[in-house]
């Protein structure tokens, strides 16, 4: 197995998987850009922007791939060249659209992967005299049920962020900056196993409080409350995600307790998740212990994300989200609760639903952590 | 003003010429998401992908912005606060799609750029009634043509990496790994003042011969060529982009003789630009000079590519292109030569047209180095 990707057998059979769906879903083709669909189905993680790089999928027969001659040696790497995939590649000049679509009648029921951009998505609906459709609905089910390859991935992935978080509180001190600190982070991070760090938030003190706060000039304090968020992607691609709260010194009584109660509030959303419960539920067991405690205004963003080739993707754990949990999903649950010029806190864990629960793939304490 | 922009007078300037050639071009509004354009009219450098952000540009009144309550620090950190652009904010379970389109009438001639996912650009267009088309042709002559502040910001990227290709003797030697001198590579594109290396391709030997190869562990051996194509972008955000071929020791002849035809090549299209010339007769220029030497068929790509806030962008210098040229475009001359299995060579430098021809903002000896 190459470090980079699958065996090609688990990419044949998710392209057959995905014809299937295809199918029952009444589509004629499925039509995948580069992004993590392509990266999911072949294992290609080409990133041509203006060349249009597509892998057509019809509802029965052989895929084929559209690719731009320059990426042809990068795109056989792929499970592409080990499946045989049948591959009609262009030059600059040619009609990359009218290839793509060679073979598939006009008018029909095509759908995209949804990272295809307008610059491509538009040509290929005139071409097609149709508008296609997104093809997320048809992938949904398959990128959203890990099999027992990925959720392996998705434990190294959190075994190496929890070894970078045990090495955070030696980098976190008063006086220095978050740059700083998030520097020796994302070094961390690569000599943990990651291929590069994909974010390192560094929220110290006021920061804290602005939940996409990356990093900045600014000093750390004594007293500071710190917002570590961090993670990237373990080979083959799959991505790791933890946050946890750290404290500058002794933290004041009111922070403490709510850390404390966030803490229970992320247990509870935890503690609810498996087979066959909605996802919007996980979000609403988060949600209601801070409420009673009468902190609902400070949690301001939805209790998690799917994880898996992307950093987010489905399901999403969010209020109005009835998707049924089913065994092999993934996904974050990361309450966070934040008090503006004034501080923040987050716990972020990633977790994978097993047949009567979920198993957590970060073990790291929960609780605020004092360095 | 701030490092990470131009002062906001240059976006407000831009805003209101997008909205004039989106009224000379019928369109109601421009929809621009994160990406280039963004950053073009905005200064934001927002990259939230499965959120919708938007600007939207009608053709006549005031631009708005939809935006992730989430997005809303960071966005107004760019020219969308200090113009006092009106911002729609929006949180988990709202409808991002209908408040973008508040205030516009179902079935309004839109145009959205061209990195709007179909993610977001199908649930705009049911949202319309009407398919919109690409902003590209709007915002073309606007981004083609860079004012004086654009143009010094890319002499300063030119400056910055022929500043890193004058170490790159430094770095090459035998029995070093492509992925070796790539580091050195980066770390010096970062401490010549880029905010980062966006790409370092090292082809060495036959690596030389795919003009899409980028690093790999291939040890350098004596006698081999090597292809150094590297850039990154310099506040506030515009690239360099310059390619040298190297030589490790003496050249065989053939080689030295294949890659004097090459610098021809480059010299004569850099030669021909001026304004009124179309862009395609930039690209005949070089391929005129290798196809006169027998060597039409080594050269297997577009001659350039416009750059600016993207490292690719209009207008390319390719066949077919009948863009007429005009003072204040910049873009890539770049001819290759490739011998699939053996080696490769290519020139590239930055070229802005000026009122009877270009300036190159890329300095470094053209012919090969030997090292």
């Amino acid at each position: 197995m190459s470090e980079s990707r699958f065996p090609s057998s688990v990419y044949a059979d998710r392209l057959s998987r995905a014809a299937t769906h295809a199918r029952d879903a009444g589509l004629d083709a499925l039509v995948i850009g580069p992004g993590p669909d392509l990266d999911y189905l072949t294992g290609s993680r080409a990133s041509t922007f203006e060349r249009l790089l597509a892998l057509v999928v019809p509802s029965s027969g052989d895929p084929w791939v559209v690719v731009p001659r320059l990426e042809l040696a990068a795109l056989r790497a792929s499970a592409v060249g080990d499946l045989g995939i049948a591959t009609r590649d262009w030059v600059d000049g040619d009609d990359p659209y009218g290839l793509a679509l060679q073979g598939v009648s006009p008018r029909s029921a095509l759908a995209v992967s949804d990272a295809v951009p307008a610059l491509h998505l538009l040509p290929l609906a005139d071409r097609n005299e149709t508008v296609p459709v997104l093809a997320t609905d048809v992938l949904r089910h398959l990128r959203m049920t890990k099999d027992d390859a990925e959720i392996d991935a998705l434990r190294r992935a959190g075994a190496a962020i929890d070894r970078v978080h045990a090495q955070v509180s030696g980098f976190l001190a008063a006086g220095r900056t978050e740059r700083e600190v998030a520097a020796d982070i994302t070094a961390a991070i690569v000599a943990e196993g990651h291929s590069h760090a994909e974010f390192v938030i560094v929220g110290s003190g006021p920061n804290g409080a602005d939940p996409h706060h990356e990093v900045s000039d600014r000093v750390i304090e004594a007293g500071d409350v710190v917002v570590v968020d961090i993670g990237g992607p373990v080979a083959p691609g799959y991505f790791s995600d933890s946050t946890r709260t750290y404290v500058v010194g002794t933290p004041r009584d009111d922070v403490a307790e709510r850390c404390a109660i966030l803490e229970r509030a992320q247990q509870a959303a935890v503690d609810v998740v498996r087979p066959g419960i909605e996802a919007q539920a996980v979000d609403a067991a988060a949600r209601s212990v801070l409420a009673e405690a009468g902190l609902a205004d400070a949690f301001i963003h939805r209790t998690g994300h799917g994880i898996g080739l992307s950093v987010h993707e489905e399901p999403y754990i969010v209020a109005g989200n009835s998707t049924v949990l089913t065994e092999g999903m993934a996904f974050s649950i990361e309450p966070g609760i934040y008090f503006s010029g004034e501080w923040g806190a987050r716990i972020e864990d990633i977790v994978v639903v097993t047949a009567d629960g979920c198993e957590a793939v970060n073990a790291r304490p929960h609780g605020l952590t004092a360095v």
